[in-house]
């Protein structure tokens, strides 16, 4: 019998964050691996209430439930569905554990300076201390987009064939979309296309964005 | 036939780094897990060079090689060792994700901004920038850890028992031993000695320190 799967998502994000929010990663790769799941709508009071905090101790999204297992972090929940799905990752441990050790490279290496910037631009643009910081915050990306770039020379993927990899470094890229980057990196920008162009990954973005415009209709009336 | 496993490390880091770098949980990780392994400590010159780029693509530490098998990134090392050894991992797959899940807590929601603040104190303290951001990024990290300590009181471990979501948290929480902020907070005081009471830590600890101290002898003639 199928898994009942639920994913939690916010019901409603400002533009600047929508088709960023983490639950895309989740999305797309239960696209990838053909499975159905349902969305648990949140917004700012769940993400307080002690009961989403018994399934996400961080207050974040997304959290995943399936048949009485409860998981939270994107990476895990990735790569714990991708460990059913060939698509997404070899059967073989060394294989698994090259993947593995791209979707932490994705998260641990790449996306730290890569949020660091986005949090500036986004969040902090106006301060000072922002505006001081930018161009060392902007360095530290562009040296960690330049190691991935040479990682990637003459290859379509991080590890032989598209996986979760893939999939986790192209949802960091994208943090940058508010930039040019990536787009002035010709391997990296075209690496983020071809990865995007996934039909899993364009019915996983849909599905995010729905819920916002559901929300944008209402509030207009 | 016992697996060749090599790791590399640095030949030597300035005190306000000895006992922080990344090799520290895989050295730690081995312990745990029995396995012997040999080190290839490295310097600045190694990480730039094009042979250690290609077994770590960032020129960062550590890098792992075992018959033929090339990883990188602490937290995809020490889950690799930990998926074959049952001190770390529980071999069932809902143990597994729930300590995949911890250990994604660990790098990618409790890391960062501790990172961030310890760049802050330890590279940047004198300029203007950081002293305007180091309030907000103190009051960041105070916030994972808040909810770090609600997740563990009443419980000893992340999931069940000691497992590697717990030397990787507990590495991360020891990134802030320049201040006092997990001090204050009992709960994840007394959870970080627990981990660092075992001897595997102490031994993995140990290891990491001797070619630091080897250098400094060699350096004071």
């Amino acid at each position: 019998m199928a898994k009942q799967i639920t994913v939690s998502a916010f019901r409603w994000v400002p533009p600047f964050a929508q088709g960023l929010v983490r639950d895309l990663r989740v999305r797309w790769a239960l696209e990838e691996a053909g499975l159905a799941y349902t969305e648990r709508l949140i917004g700012p009071e769940d993400q307080a209430s002690a009961s989403y905090r018994r399934l996400q101790p961080f207050g974040q999204v997304p959290s995943y439930e399936e048949d009485g297992l409860e998981l939270f972090e994107s990476g895990a929940i990735v790569l714990h569905v991708a460990s059913r799905c060939e698509a997404l990752m070899p059967a073989d441990p060394a294989g698994r554990a090259r993947v593995t050790t791209w979707a932490f490279a994705a998260l641990n290496s790449v996306e730290p300076p890569v949020q660091d910037l986005a949090a500036i631009d986004l969040f902090y643009a106006e301060q000072d201390w922002a505006k001081q910081r930018r161009p060392g915050a902007v360095e530290a990306v562009q040296e960690r987009l330049a190691d991935l770039s040479a990682a990637l020379d003459g290859r379509d993927f991080l590890v032989d064939r598209f996986s979760a990899a893939d999939l986790l470094m192209t949802t960091v890229l994208r943090i940058l979309r508010h930039t040019d980057l990536v787009a002035r990196m010709p391997i990296l920008e075209a690496y983020r296309l071809r990865c995007e162009a996934r039909p899993a990954f364009q019915k996983a973005l849909a599905d995010q964005l729905a819920p916002f415009a559901d929300q944008e209709r209402l509030a207009a009336g």
